[in-house]
């Protein structure tokens, strides 16, 4: 797999130089460096998980046989396409936050010379990837199912990007608007659909998959989705800093962390007044009581619960499917991410 | 005609409750009020012509036979679709620009509720153009064709946008930048491709055709679309603000237009130096001095000039089109604009 990742990063210079020669626009050399030194800045300095399954899983797919030079191309493409949907809704997420940092170094609008061109820098990311799509998969069965599907994660992802603005920034801080429901939909539709849900699903479409067929799988990796995402919210409060690479800001931030609809859902009256007065204020001594009543509720047995009954269950249904192929695609994303510690 | 208008009007209702019950997102009502309130701000205000062309131009493609309600409905659908991509670009433009109003009302972002939370929103007006198509044109045999043509012009258009921005906004205000060919580069993909090709092309894949075989109609219209803003360029200064409805700004807002790209290519370098300390300044004194200049090079009988030849080209190369219809199509759209005083 150590090669996979290498030919899977070669792939990114091969796209990038192809957009800077799209004959659907004059590029001059300015407007050339302008892209180049964006893509660069926001693209490829990610973990690069999303875009590293789409590969992962279609040679799982295709049950383990080598992957032909083309394949390897292709599916590294589609790995990438969904890099460049992560650039797209980080450049424009960190803009809404007002965001100072992003992966170790100032957020791409912070850059003097670049400020509110990030907006327009990010519709661009957006617009390479049918770019992309169009060159290299134009003449194949499944391209306009890849379009439908990039279309469809896509607005899911900015819907839950809505909800997630219109609770959290909207009017006064509000207690009251967090429920499991609440963080759910969050969670499913602004993370997971494009997280875990999308790199398989064009995995699928590459292997001659029609993914109608395959709701059964949509619904497991979606469920996989939010339970990354409160394992997320959990090593955010009680993770160690060490080993996740940074401390945690979610109760400062008044986040719709998992922690506190929790939280919200255990307490009484005394206990609620306490979270009301405490959530979202920067005081450390206001944070410290939040903790305590995190203890208080033992909400880390709370979570080991729900960990262990989410394993279940999608191991259940992991194991309910016919196709073993499919099963190790599914295996392996599960694996990667069990009892995680970072 | 004024039926199809009114016609045109009323299928805006009929897309917005496809929206707002998405089974590709789980809604709340509050989801559904802002959605729709978005909508109702950014969508159908505008003057409606680009929406409107598709319908027109089906018309005449189809060579006066009466429409049915179906392709009433479908090419009003594609008309919408480019409305919906007017705001998205609008939205994110003011908030790029730091706009004040739109339309006669404030601009969705100053909006005390909305903020940041408009260029969100600006995503997902572009993401509802999909989501349309899908719902109307999934099963039809150009539907691939059409999310090929609106991704290529969406990016056509972002590109603009970027030589727009990087030009006028990067570092200090330089008038050596402002080129006829940098002048013609921003018009060309900023507006001609969105505005003036999209809505034809739209109405030739209804019609069954092949846009391959049209890149003659897309040269003529993307010349017309050059004309149009240079028109708007014009006006701008030289205009009737009670006809036209607003007082030009451009040379106050330091705009490309076409009238100092004029203006520097005849100058001497007395002029220069003039042009140089007057223009992008907001004091009437400097402003009147610039446009003293215009007037001593003549740039009205320029631009009638301008507009006299680009008429010629046009008209030639619309009569050598070998199809009536066609022809009859491009013909409505110059028409409308020839010689255009608002
Ligand atoms: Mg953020
Ligand atoms: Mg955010
Ligand atoms: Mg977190
Ligand atoms: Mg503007
Ligand atoms: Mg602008
Ligand atoms: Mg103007």
């Amino acid at each position: 797999m150590a090669d996979l990742r290498s030919e899977f990063v070669k792939v990114y210079s091969v796209l990038k130089e192809d957009l800077l020669r799209d004959p659907a626009f004059e590029f001059t050399d300015n407007d050339r460096q302008w892209v180049e030194k964006m893509l660069d800045y926001n693209v490829p300095g990610g973990k690069l998980n999303r875009g590293l399954s789409v590969l992962d899983s279609y040679k799982l797919l295709i049950e383990g046989r080598e992957l032909t030079d083309e394949e390897v191309f292709l599916a590294s493409s589609l790995g990438w396409c969904i890099e460049w949907l992560q650039a797209y809704f980080l450049v424009l997420d960190d803009i809404m936050d007002g965001s100072h940092t992003r992966r170790g170094q100032p957020c791409w609008f912070r850059l003097p010379k670049v400020g509110l061109i990030a907006t327009n820098d990010g519709v661009l990311l957006r617009n390479h990837i049918p770019r992309i799509l169009k060159q290299h998969f134009r003449g194949k069965p499944y391209y306009v199912d890849l379009l439908d599907l990039f279309n469809e994660v896509e607005f899911q992802t900015a819907s839950g990007q809505m909800i997630d603005l219109i609770t959290t920034l909207e009017g006064e801080k509000d207690l009251l608007k967090y429920t499991v429901s609440l963080h759910r939909r969050i969670v499913q539709y602004k993370t997971a659909y494009y997280s875990f849900y999308l790199p398989v699903a064009c995995a699928l479409l590459m292997a001659g998959e029609n993914l109608d067929n395959h709701t059964d799988v949509k619904d497991i990796l979606v469920e996989m989705g939010t339970y990354f995402q409160v394992q997320d919210d959990y090593l955010d409060c009680f993770g160690d800093p060490e080993t996740i690479g940074k401390i945690g800001t979610d109760i400062e931030d008044f986040k719709c962390s998992w922690l506190v609809v929790k939280a919200l859902e255990l307490c009484n009256e005394d206990q609620k007044k306490l979270l009301n007065e405490n959530y979202g204020k920067p005081d450390p001594s206001n944070v410290a009581k939040v903790k305590a009543l995190y203890n208080e509720l033992n909400l880390q047995d709370v979570f080991a619960e729900y960990e262990s009954k989410s394993h279940g269950r999608l191991t259940a249904a992991i194991g309910a499917h016919p196709r073993q192929s499919v099963q190790a695609v599914l295996k392996s994303f599960l694996g990667k991410i069990y009892k995680r510690q970072k």
